[in-house]
């Protein structure tokens, strides 16, 4: 069953709207239906669900590429989707929200962080299948191309199957040519092992660069990080209720002497 | 059975090393342990789980109030926790940590946006026992004082008890001199209904400022909002894996044709 009408699709990301990650996945969705984009005007990787509270935005229609609408916003990847829905759409909601390519793995715990899917997790909150997308290539000139076929195939069954409520899909693709396949996984209980870089400037006061180590403890072979290191594309299904139901018996167990 | 030494208490917050909130947090754990202060040097809120990549950090020690150890620092408040545990404390993972007192409630979906929670969760995958706390008062000279006790009460249950693995608490207290008790709940299922207040510049060019309204049409009486609602103080347990595990078996039914 396909839809009568074309889908209204929203393509949004971190690394900025000038970013080739966000111009691959433009030519892939143009394929599928109608196509807006709006996205920071500047990178915001890291920003995670970031919003601007403390100061006003900026929307601005660019003409970057021939017959796509796209609008250059100056907050976070969340702010993008929330200006989308109500001043792009004006509460006409898309069919379907894309977010990436991201330039940079999103697996694991990075989801919480990640500017790119903090936009899909944005895009779900208001109801719209959302789907965020990153490869294993940090450059900025990453080659995307050998997953566009994937990320066509995966947009095409959401526009037609749906998400079950209140999910959002994280996509990640490894950096081959040779991806094996699909695999439906849960986030690897991995972390990163932070080290700041302590320098001095001229005036002989420290700063620091943020750094790391990712260090995964979780081999389990139905993970995101197992997948990404068996050449498998990995489909994450996400949630946005952060409850841990599983320990709300164990806290009514306790006894607060107030 | 109490500790045999007294704990390390690691306090942040996002609302700033000035907020008369982190103060009453302050004053609270200093007579459960050894207090270490690390917090932004400037309202972070709504920065969510962001962190400082593009640029540099400042992490300097203040003398603000006499006998507690504070460092302010110019990064998001998950900087702060990442820097604390790695150049603050080397390694010494501290025993609790807890962030807050939010000017403002944090229950629901505002766990995603909040810096104050977003600080506790990285608390929690850093392994330390931590605790978000919020109350339902925006001003800034808001009066913390009825939540006190509840506070002490709550953290030294979590020292005494610990939490389960992968979790950490989300406790937020409605803005009455007469609060009923303690609740465990879940984090309801409502959102923001943005708004933006449209403007134009001195030039005639537009911008925005975000605006909203919190709808809630998850009226379980096992609710955070529920709880607030009925003067009780809310406290969810949440968890940072955000697989949407229920979903797993839905996406295994899916034909991928690639």
């Amino acid at each position: 069953m396909t839809k009568p009408t074309k889908p209204t699709i929203l393509v949004v990301n971190d690394d900025g709207v000038t970013a080739p990650g966000i111009k691959s996945l433009m030519h892939v969705m143009k394929e599928l239906g109608r196509v807006v984009v709006v996205a920071p005007d500047s990178p915001q990787s890291g920003m995670g669900h970031a919003i601007t509270i403390g100061k006003p935005l900026r929307l601005d229609k660019v003409d970057l590429y021939e017959g796509i609408e796209i609008y250059s916003c100056s907050g976070t990847p969340v702010d993008c989707v929330k200006l989308a829905v109500t001043k792009v759409f004006k509460g006409q909601k898309p069919d379907l929200c894309v977010s990436g390519i991201n330039h940079g793995l999103n697996n694991s715990i990075n989801v919480l962080y990640s500017g790119t899917m903090s936009a899909a997790v944005e895009g779900a909150i208001e109801s719209i299948p959302s789907i965020g997308f990153s490869l294993d290539d940090y450059a900025l000139q990453a080659n995307f191309s050998h997953c566009e076929k994937f990320i066509k195939e995966i947009a095409m069954q959401v526009l037609q199957n749906g998400l079950p409520v209140g999910t959002l899909l994280n996509v990640n693709f490894p950096n081959t040519n040779d991806i094996k396949g699909i695999k439906i996984c849960r986030q690897a209980n991995a972390k990163w092992a932070e080290e700041f870089d302590q320098r001095l400037d001229p005036y002989k006061r420290p700063y620091y660069w943020l750094t790391g180590v990712f260090h995964n403890n979780d081999h389990g072979e139905d993970t995101d990080v197992w997948a990404l290191e068996h050449n498998y594309a990995s489909v994450v299904p996400v949630q946005f209720d952060m409850t841990a139901h599983h320990a709300i018996p164990v806290l009514n167990t306790w006894n607060f002497n107030v």
